[in-house]
This record gives C-alpha cells, structure tokens and sequence, in this order.
C-alpha cells in the first residue's frame, strides 16, 4: 500500500520504518529535505535525504517529498505534525487530493509556550481531530495512537503485560481497517478500545495533562495504560 | 479520628461507610438532612438522617450537620460536593474553620450543561483543586481518588488486577499521611502515583473527559487504569 506520511520526526520515521517492514510505499514529507532535527536528550534525527538512504542500504523503497507530495502519493495518510501545524499544513493541501482518503491523526495540540508541563493548545469542547475532520469533510479522519510514546506506537510488545490504545472516527470502515490491519496486524496491538466518533479525540487528548505528568512523575515516556475491569466472577455485575 | 465530609451523596455514603469501619467519627452533611437523592437507575439514597439511624443499627456512631458543622467537626475534611457547588460551598465556611487541616479533594469540575458525555467547568490552565487551594491558603488540599467511581474508592481489590490512584497537593506530610493511612491502610490501595503539587490536579480533573468515553464504550463505571512499564529486563533503558 502506497502510505504518505505528513512530517519527517521522530513519530514519522518510527512509523515509516515499522510500515516498510511489511511491503508497504512510504514517503515522509518536509518542508526541508535536507534539515537535520536535533531532538535535545535523544540526539540528532536524520534528515528525511539522510533516512531514504538509510532505508535503501537496507533494501526498502523509501520516499521524500513535500507534504503535498505525500498526500498525494498515499493511499492513506498519517499526520504526524505536531499539533500547532497540522491545521496550517493540511490547510495548505487541496481538499481534493485527500477526499476519501484515511488520514490517521497521530498529533497533540500540545502548547509549550507556558513551558513544562505543555497545555493544550485546544481542549474541553474541541479537539485538535474535530478541527482537522471540521477543515477536511471529505477526508475519513481516525484518531489513534496519540496516547503513547513513538517507540510503543509499533511496538505495544515492549511493555510488561497488554495495554491499551484508542480510536476515535466518524467512518466506521476507515476504523476498521486502522484497528485490524495498521494496529492490530503490522504494529502489534491487542487491546484496541474504539471510543466513538472523532468528538471523543477530546478524550485522548485531554489524556495528555495527565501523561505528562505521569512521564514526569515516573521519569520514563515509554509506559501507557490498561484498563483494569471487575473481576470474571464479578463481571455481570 | 474525626472526620467531616462535605456532602451526603453516593460518593460521601460510601466513603464514611468505610471510614467509620475503622472507628472514626464521621459526620455527613447536607443542605437538608431530610433529603432523599434520585440516583435514577442507581435507585434512592438515604436522606442523611435515615443513614444516621441505619448506621446506629449496626452500631456504628455516624453524626450529621450542616456543611459548616462538617468542616468544624472534622480533623481531616473530605470534599464530597460537586464540582459547580464546591467553591461556594467552601467560600461560605469561616477560612479559620478550615486553617490546618487536611481537605481531601475527590470532586471533578463536571458541566453537564451541554448533555452527556459532560465537558469541565474549569481545565487547562486551571484545576478545581487549585481553585479550592487558593481560595483556601491555609488548607492542605489533596487531591485523590476523582479518577475511579465510588465503590472502587474504598474497595480497590473488586478488580481482577491492581490499578492505579493519584496525589496531588502541596504538603508533603499531608500527601503522606493520605497515602499511608488512607488510601493504603484503611481503603486497601496498593498502587499509589505521586503527582506533584496541586497543579498536576489538572491532569487528573482532565483525564475525566477520557474516563467517560471510556465509560460509555465499555458500558461500566467500575473500571480503572494500571501503568504499565518496560519489562524487568528492560526497565533501565
């Protein structure tokens, strides 16, 4: 499958190398294919020229391209911009190349202008994936895997025991396809938890005033949470 | 030891159940002690009185009052109301009533206003519990146990697996003596996560807009989170 993925960090260049694993086309896009991203304590990214090369000594067929390049070029697309941008990218983008396509929203609208612990940039009756279904309508949006760190998006496995990630869409099919196929099959996931429309990314995100605390409090980001029920014995209670 | 409690619902009821197990005073309180709330499909609860009379059958000392009774009475104060009414509840009560006291703060700030699932009154770059700290400088305000529902408060081991509760508050020995005494050793918490100061309230206060959309896809309200880290093998990386 043809995958245009929107940014070249490090949430897109973990996906991108988990979705080469299984024969898909993959581009990332910038707006500078040549810039180097430094990301602090986790060193210097590649840049997006850099990683193709990578990915080819390696024997897969990777891509670069502007971010209209990559909306075009996928069949389905994965916004990995972070939240400030992401309306102003997709914006610049004409609706008709990403009309019925699947755009899965991967960004927080994170504000870290106040310094840390980030706010939100949007929250409590809005969300960062109602203004990108609001701006997109002809374009299926799922939000998912904006609660975990990038290194447990592809690889769920690397923790102690199951936990658990969520989607939120309106189109029932392009959910089932991200739940199934992208979660499920290629990433690794077991327990996929589908919170309704895209109104419930305002759940997922709103989650994030708590994760950063929970990362700062437990001094890791690679964790995430389960959901614990009644016991079997007690469950029809 | 004394304890007052800001309100005389379902959360209130169940926590002075508990509370009174471990041979403590407790005193409810209410606006009428005649009332009888509608929980609607959870039925009718006691008014306070009647819950007073049933406590005495099973020889348990319970007393009730109004709110300012409740604060006066108690040595370590529960904050039971809801959301919308605790800041006038609380602004009412005489600061000196309430000067030195630990106020555990187990409300969440919900609008209901807008129907269901409920958005917050106040998120973001606010929390309720920092709200009642400064309205109430002299108060060691905790805030626990408002991200699971009511029966779960006090009877953690009903899930199959150990979850998680969180602190937040800006006295240390006040957070020490909720967690140890409380939470652990009277309510039965094994897994309890330290936050920070009253701040990281917003965290947990924003987690609600998560905790209801999960509520609703899983048809429960008795279920929680657990953290779940790398493997032994893996924790130092």
């Amino acid at each position: 499958m043809k995958i245009g993925i929107l940014g070249a960090g490090n949430v897109s260049l973990t996906i991108a190398g988990k979705l080469l694993e299984y024969e898909n086309n993959v581009m990332i896009s910038s707006r500078d294919l040549n810039a180097k991203k430094d990301k602090g304590v986790m060193g210097m990214l590649p840049s997006p020229k850099e990683w193709k090369e990578e990915m080819e000594t390696k024997g897969l067929s990777a891509e670069t391209g502007s971010f209209a390049d990559a909306a075009e070029f996928g069949q389905v697309l994965f916004n990995c911009l972070n939240g400030v941008a992401s309306i102003e990218v997709l914006g610049q983008i004409p609706g008709s190349t990403l009309a019925d396509k699947i755009l899965i929203d991967i960004a927080n609208p994170l504000d870290f202008s106040r310094g840390m612990p980030p706010s939100l940039t949007v929250c409590n009756t809005n969300s960062l994936g109602e203004q990108i279904q609001e701006l997109l309508p002809a374009t299926k949006v799922v939000k998912t895997l904006n609660t975990v760190t990038a290194s447990l998006m592809v690889n769920p496995g690397f923790l102690a025991e199951d936990h658990t990630v969520f989607l939120a869409g309106n189109d029932r099919s392009s959910k089932s396809w991200v739940e199934t196929v992208l979660l499920r099959e290629w990433f690794g996931w077991k327990n996929v938890i589908d919170l309704g429309t895209i109104e419930a990314a305002r759940g997922t995100e709103m989650y994030l005033a708590l994760w950063v605390r929970m990362m700062a409090a437990l001094k890791i980001s690679n964790f995430n949470i389960k959901i614990i029920k009644p016991g079997i014995q007690e469950s029809g209670r």
